[in-house]
């Protein structure tokens, strides 16, 4: 059919999340009729990020720098920490421009099933960074799931002696959502957590 | 939010086809996961494709050999020359492992909305190969739009002075297709085209 070159490629693409062997074969289709303009900067990116990144001692913040621009910047408040599960919801969370404080990544959720126990995860670091006193509160911002919220349990337990207070993101009804699709369970809490108007 | 290389990668997975910048951030972000398996290899695979890759002088397929190594296979019948629009259709085309002929790429379809014209693709070089001898079929393999079935309807003038005939994918029901969902054009000419049982 073609070059092993191009085979090989399609099989790397293919293994990525959201791209099928099909939409691997477009994408380079795609890159081989722009060579030049994606298929060097493209390989020249990923070489870029593979060399320069690194995970932040700090908070396991994925960056170019150690520790990770969040963490090395003074205007974000140190007193505030987000505990998240992965540089994914970190990103998410960034995104809304709304939180300026740190954050501590977990890398990964605890899961009986999966195996994942609290030491595969950056829990002891946690628990030193509440204890040394200069964080104030921590937002456990896990996954409304069974794991996510069995680990926010959990951490609960492990900061019970720090002097931290923590907190965790509200529950209810997301903005544009209509009660006539959402879910029991959801609208229930909405009505718990319900706020004067 | 991250170091300006990851963002810049990102960017650049979102300008492929089927990744925007949601599913360009997932692919980054399972990247960033496998560094040693995928970011290397992913990297490497891409700069390997771009240096080697060159259109096959005879029939415009883009391969690491010039000519191709479906021109230059003795065992395809230089007879046979199936006529499509790019290279991603003769490589559906080969996936169907049924075409044993040769192709010709024309590099794209006429369209006076977009401004293409004859001597924007490979036509010159398609009467020529006609007009040598060697092809005794040359099979337009089209889309059945309105485009596609302009440009092979004026291949067909084109290569009216060649001694090549000239035949056509067939339309009429997809495999596995229901009638009571097919559009009437396709029904009709699977009636016009129908068969002996």
């Amino acid at each position: 059919m073609s070059g092993g070159e191009i085979e090989r490629l399609i099989q790397l693409l293919a293994k990525l999340p959201g791209l099928g062997p099909r939409s691997a074969r477009r994408a380079v289709l795609h890159m081989l009729k722009r060579r030049e303009a994606l298929m060097g900067p493209i390989a020249e990116a990923i070489r870029a990020v593979a060399d320069a990144i690194l995970p932040c001692g700090v908070c396991g913040n994925l960056d170019t720098t150690d520790p990770c621009a969040i963490c090395a910047d003074p205007r974000r408040d140190a007193a505030l920490v987000c505990v998240v599960e992965n540089v994914a919801d970190l990103w998410a969370i960034e995104r809304t421009a709304s939180f300026r404080g740190r954050y501590h990544v977990l890398g990964g959720i605890l899961s009986a099933l999966d195996g994942v126990r609290p030491e595969d995860l950056n829990i002891a670091s946690l628990v030193a960074r509440c204890a040394a006193g200069e964080v104030h509160e921590a937002i456990l911002a896990m996954n409304a799931t069974v794991d996510g919220q069995s680990t926010a349990h959990y951490l609960t337990d492990r900061l019970a002696g720090t002097p931290v207070e923590i907190s965790r993101l509200a529950h209810g009804v997301p903005i544009g959502g209509e009660l006539d699709y959402l879910d029991e369970g959801t609208l229930a809490a909405a009505l718990r957590a319900r706020r004067r108007f």
